[in-house]
């Protein structure tokens, strides 16, 4: 059972990212493989690879890492991989048929937060939530998650006006905008479950989320980065890939 | 220049609603052509007609007109719709391009409220938006279209609790839930732009929106059913078939 992993990159934080995939992997018996196409790649070339690996039966799941060189789209690179495969929910056609409630895969970091939520009891049905951020890789497939659950769902993001006064209306509250702390005490109100899933570095090497930890004084719960969401969306992607490889047929630890 | 609109109906509604387009198309030099497969159709039968005009050079525009015969998914059967022909923007594929800012045609309907706000130079940037609504044809898409300007962007539905002050503290509501006259001036605060989308049968053969007349003497504007977005959905279904015309280089009015 195989997960490829395409980078384009010299990122260091995106490396120990692959690392940790291909390590939590191989402990589950799902062979890694790393396709480093460096900063240099094209469209072209990642599209190829991404065909290439589509085309390979040894490979059940494939992951597009972020980010990709200057000019390239990861939207009009995605459209590449093999919809069977796309276990992070990369493909538009993913975002499709998730969002009109056919057969996907979610991307694995939007999937992860309502897991996580689950997992906590927390009800969904009918309460209010609110998004900080629309990328497509976690606001926006996550606004149709949230909603197909029934809530809720306000999308808001960096032109929103008054942002404290549309988060502090949620019971539910979601950062994933990518602005260190920019969720504070002010923007919550004592109700809410609150879950960051910003990744930004520190000038120092380290990593901060998107809400500031003055929150956990005020809201109901926070599930804080590093931690949290994080650990959650590996093992979804590995999900994902023994998903693929069953429906294959093929032998688990093969 | 053609197009092509399926049904698997006998709804007198839809059957108006085929005219006015085939009508409409027919005075901007389109040949519409309807393909009626009848109530017993199965989704065997709509696939192939949808893929057999998808192959057909004729045919610039498809629309696969609803409702469909019990049993049927719409989304199981849109997929067989050629993207590029894909006006009215049904096609999963088409949806999931539209969330991730590819090039793709917007569920008409959908767009034609966000050219509806634009010509009466309502501003939607930073603005909060309610959709009250999360079906595939309007309100999902509708809520990307509204990120896409910038607005905050609210999803409501059946489900929500305290609808009205949901509701109220939109700048734009757009109702488009399919319940009669659901949105009152209760629901909507003095600033509001309305728009109605709702098309709801009265017992007395007539049509009446989700939005309740006596709306007008509180929100800022609406927009009314009958009329508003219907006129310009239709226009835009036209627009879309001739942008695909232009493309494939077929002489208007051909």
């Amino acid at each position: 059972m195989g997960l490829a992993i395409v980078t384009a990159t010299d990122d260091e934080a995106s490396a120990w990212y692959v690392r940790s995939i291909t390590k939590a992997a191989a402990a589950v018996g799902i062979a890694g493989r790393v396709e480093e196409l460096g900063v240099t790649a094209t469209e072209s070339d990642i599209r190829s690879m991404l065909v290439k690996l589509g085309d390979d039966p040894g490979v059940h799941g494939i992951i597009l890492q972020t980010p990709l060189p200057d000019g390239v789209r990861s939207e009009r690179v995605s459209v590449a991989i093999a919809p069977e495969k796309d276990v992070d929910g990369a493909n538009p056609e993913s975002f499709g048929r998730l969002a009109t409630g056919l057969r996907a895969f979610a991307p694995a970091t939007a999937q992860a937060v309502v897991e996580l939520l689950d997992h906590h009891g927390i009800d969904l049905h009918g309460k209010h939530a609110v998004v900080v951020g629309r990328s497509t890789v976690v606001g926006k497939p996550l606004a149709h998650l949230l909603l197909d659950r029934h809530s809720t769902v306000t999308i808001a993001h960096s032109r929103t006006h008054g942002l404290a006064e549309v988060t502090s209306r949620g019971d539910v509250v979601v950062a994933a905008v990518g602005r260190a702390r920019l969720i504070t005490a002010d923007h919550v109100g004592p109700v809410a479950v609150v879950v960051d899933v910003g990744t930004n570095p520190t000038p120092g090497g380290g990593l901060v989320g998107d809400v500031d930890p003055g929150v956990t004084g005020k809201a109901a719960a926070l599930s804080p980065v590093p931690g949290g969401v994080g650990p959650v969306t590996t093992a979804l992607l590995l999900r994902h890939t023994v998903d693929v490889a069953e429906r294959a047929g093929a032998a688990v630890g093969s």
